[in-house]
C-alpha cells in the first residue's frame, strides 16, 4: 500500500466510526424534546471531532487537523473534516447528512470522503486515481441545465457573504432547484451523476465544506471552484464554491458574475 | 370505534403497506442505471395507487379515490392519495419521500395520514382531534420567521404557474430556507414543530399533495391556505398553498401578494 492509499485507507475508517456516532445520536434522539436538539448534534459534532484529532495525532503525528468545531497544528498537511454536515436536517430527524474528511496538502485537495450513513453510501477518491462509490467507480453526468432529468442544488441562508437569490431565479427557469439542507451530500450527488451542480454561498471556515468535494467531484469528471470560477486553497476560508458536472459550469459562472461582485 | 376512527385506521393500514413497498424500490434500485429509475419509481407509485384502489372498492366501495397516478369513482367521499412524494429525491437514492393519504369529504380534508418509512414516522390526523405522530401528540411551533431556529421550506420547478424566487428572496433575509424536494416530508416537520412554514406553488392536480397536510397541520395548530390567504377545496386542483405554524401566516401572505397575482 503506498503513502496515498495508506491515507485514504485510515480516512474511510474514520469515517466508518463517524457514521456510528451520527446513527447513535439519530437514533436516540427525542423528537419531543426541540431544545435538546442543538446539544445532541453538538455531542455529536464534537464526539467526531475529538475522535479525528486523537486518532491523526497517534497515526500522523506531524499532521494537522482542521475540523469545523476543534483544530489542531499547523503543518502543510492539514485533515480538513465536516463532522457532521446538514446538521440542521440531522437536528429535525431528516436523514439528510453525512460525514466528510479531506487530506488537504499544501492548500490542494488530495485525499477524500464522504460518508452518509443513513444510506450507507461511502464517496472516495485520491487525486488522479477517479473517484468511487462504495468501491464503483462514479461519473458526473453530462446533462445541460435545461435537461428534463436536470437536478441542481443551493444553499442559502440569512446573513449569507454572497445573496445567491437573483442567481437561482435566472437559473431556475431551467433546472430544478433543490435545497437538502446539506451542500455535502448534494455534492456527493453531482459526482455520482445525479445532480448537475450545486451553488454554496459559504465563507469563512467553510472549507470544511468543500475540500473533500473538490478532490472527489473533479475525479468524477466535474468541476469545482469559487462562485467566480477561480481556483482556491482548501486549508483557510473560501470564496464560495460552484460544485458541477464541468459541462454547465461557465454559463453557471457566467450569470453569478451578472449578480454578484467578488468580495 | 365510530366512523371517523374507522376511516383513520383504513388509511394507516394503507400507510403500512405502501411504506414496504416504498422501502422494496429503494433497496433493490441499482444506482449505477439511472435511466431505469424513472421506471422503477412509476412501479412504486403505481403499485401502491393501485393497491389503494383495490383496497377501498373492496371496503368503502361508494368512495372514489384521487389518485396522483390513477383515479377512481365520483362520490363526494374522495381518498386523495399522493402514493410517493419525493420521487425526485427516492429516484436519487436520498431517503427523502413519504406517503400521504386524505378522506376529503366534501372538498374538505376529514382525516390525514403521512408515513414517512425511512425513519418510520407516521403522522395522522382526524378532524377536530389534534394531530399524531406514531400516537404521540404533536403541536406546531411558536417562533417568528427571524427567530434563530426558524427553518422554511420552499418547492419550485421550472414553468411552474407560479413564480415564487422573488418571496423567498425578500423572506430569505429572516429565515433559513431549505427545499427538500418532499412538500409533504416538510409539512410534517411544520406540524411537528420542525419547520415554520412551506410555500408550495403547485396547481393541476396539486391538492393529492396538501390534502393530508390541511388537516393534519391545522390540527397540530396551524394554518393551511391557498398563496393568497384563501381556504379551498382538497377535491380538485388548487391554487399552491403556505403551510405554517400560524404565527408568521399573515406576513407571509402579504409578501406574496405583493409579488403574485391570483390566476
Amino acid at each position: 500500500m503506498n503513502e496515498y492509499e495508506n491515507y485514504l485507507q485510515f480516512a474511510k475508517e474514520i469515517a466508518n466510526e463517524a457514521g456510528k456516532i451520527m446513527k447513535k445520536y439519530f437514533i436516540r434522539k427525542d423528537i419531543s424534546s426541540y431544545k435538546g436538539d442543538k446539544t445532541i448534534v453538538t455531542l455529536a459534532d464534537q464526539e467526531i471531532n475529538s475522535y479525528l484529532i486523537k486518532r491523526v495525532k497517534e497515526k500522523f503525528p506531524t499532521h494537522s487537523v482542521d475540523g469545523e468545531e476543534e483544530q489542531f497544528g499547523s503543518s502543510k498537511y492539514v485533515w480538513v473534516c465536516d463532522p457532521v454536515d446538514g446538521t440542521a436536517m440531522y437536528a429535525r430527524s431528516i436523514p439528510v447528512a453525512v460525514f466528510s474528511l479531506a487530506l488537504v496538502i499544501d492548500g490542494e485537495s488530495t485525499i477524500g470522503v464522504i460518508y452518509d450513513p443513513f444510506t450507507n453510501q461511502l464517496y472516495s477518491a485520491i487525486k488522479g486515481q477517479g473517484a468511487y462509490q462504495n468501491d464503483e467507480k462514479i461519473l458526473v453526468n453530462d446533462y445541460d441545465l435545461s435537461d428534463m432529468k436536470s437536478v441542481s442544488h443551493y444553499d442559502m441562508w440569512p446573513n449569507a457573504e454572497y445573496n445567491i437569490f437573483p442567481v437561482l431565479q435566472e437559473l431556475g427557469i431551467q433546472t430544478y432547484f433543490v435545497g437538502l439542507g446539506s451542500i455535502i451530500r448534494a455534492c456527493s450527488c453531482v459526482a455520482s451523476g445525479e445532480f448537475i451542480l450545486a451553488i454554496f454561498p459559504g465563507t469563512t471556515h467553510k472549507n470544511c465544506d468543500i475540500a473533500a468535494v473538490k478532490v472527489i467531484v473533479e475525479e468524477a469528471g466535474g468541476k469545482v471552484t469559487n462562485l467566480f470560477g477561480e481556483e482556491q486553497r482548501y486549508d483557510r476560508s473560501i470564496k464560495g464554491a460552484v460544485i458541477s458536472n464541468g459541462r454547465v459550469h461557465n454559463e453557471v459562472i457566467n450569470t453569478i458574475k451578472k449578480h454578484l461582485e467578488e468580495k
